[in-house]
């Protein structure tokens, strides 16, 4: 398991005054990044140089309790499911300072030639470290 | 049903090239403020002096292909679901040019008094609203 | 000179309550690309298979209200100069309802080949509508 | 001066593959926030809690070079000016890696009442944090 702490920033709120909906989902995107950070080059090097892209083939969120300015977003990711070319993280968002559940996020993505945008199987180096994050233990 | 017509915007997409997975969500947030839009003083109205929000409880989302900057994103609504203090939208958005299929959204949201940040029954107007959307034909 | 509306969006204002102050210029850049609509293709094929970019060299912006979500920002632009490789836009930014200034805002962009990144001579088709742009009457 | 480091995220670049030029004034404000991180409650607290608000009255930027995803920003800001109820910082944008000059910002901010949105004097333990800024060397 990997745990990534986000601070809300100033302009992620809405005019409801909470954090708005979707960026929940950069949150998870920015912990998957953390995620793939020990690869030789990060994931910068993954989707700029070797071109391999993550999009999102299914996404799933459930959500408990809003998030306000001033709070900070604590994620923590675990492999739920690999295949051969997409694996699925889930994200569990609580709220850093007294641990509110504030979501349940579920999030499959596929590995993908970004310029063929076909998907590929999944390296080796990037295997190895989600096999690693479900062994991991909490 | 509604359709509401989102060019992608120039700073919307990401460093894959393509329209940055949570984005989607907005456009269905935009496609559903419009759905409120024959309220009296629409949905600014609804969540700025009536204090009515309408927090995410729960959204899933299937990818079918990107969108790049010059694509128009079509989102129909339709409603699924009409609780009592909930609702439950479903966007299909296709790529406008060509109807190819890009993505499928399941939303569900919960009137809420922003003041007290409880939910409330859904008020009679937009419920017309929604019943309206409901049997529409396509 | 062009007049272009902007409805303020929900998820544009800050922790503040406020149209988070970089915003503005997402508004500027949306009356600007409104500007180039009239080329072939519009300001959309201009970037993506022209592969001409505006990058901005300078831009500066005086801030005399707030906008809040409800607001339309109305952006009027006019042409400030036109250089070979660059030209200047100004915009008036005001609360559509009442004509309440927001804010004024110059900025100078350079046309540049977006592969090479080096400015270019403006091509004639956006020139040409630059030079409408000035003569026209308010 | 205070030095931050802001890497570029991936859902900040444009269609032309460059951060988008209003993103700068994100890091800009980003490295505000961290110079009154020293107060009690941060600059989180003077907003939500004290409702000591900043807006911006004037900016100005040049752009040098671009960013793109998987470059560092490095952000300098100096004091450049105190006043009663406005004070301006200076912010010297590099690319982290060598040092490229990628942009300077002018920001002037108005403490400001967020209640009754009108100037107040600047508080006195931001005073003392913007008058360390200034006498400390580089």
């Amino acid at each position: 398991m990997l745990t990534y702490d986000r601070p809300v920033r100033f302009e992620e709120v809405d005019a409801a005054g909470i954090v708005f909906f979707p960026v929940f989902l950069n949150y998870c995107h920015d912990a998957m990044a953390a995620l793939f950070d020990p690869l030789e080059g990060g994931y910068v090097r993954l989707v700029m140089e070797r071109r391999i892209g993550l999009p999102t083939v299914h996404v799933e969120a459930d959500y408990r309790a809003p998030l306000r300015y001033g709070d900070v977003a604590r994620v923590e990711v675990k492999l739920l499911h690999m295949g051969s070319r997409s694996f699925s993280l889930g994200y569990t968002i609580t709220r850093a300072a007294d641990g509110l559940p504030v979501a349940e996020v579920k999030h499959v993505v596929a590995t993908t030639d970004l310029h063929a945008m076909r998907a590929v199987p999944i390296p080796s180096d990037m295997r190895a470290l989600l096999v690693r994050l479900s062994s991991s233990a909490p």
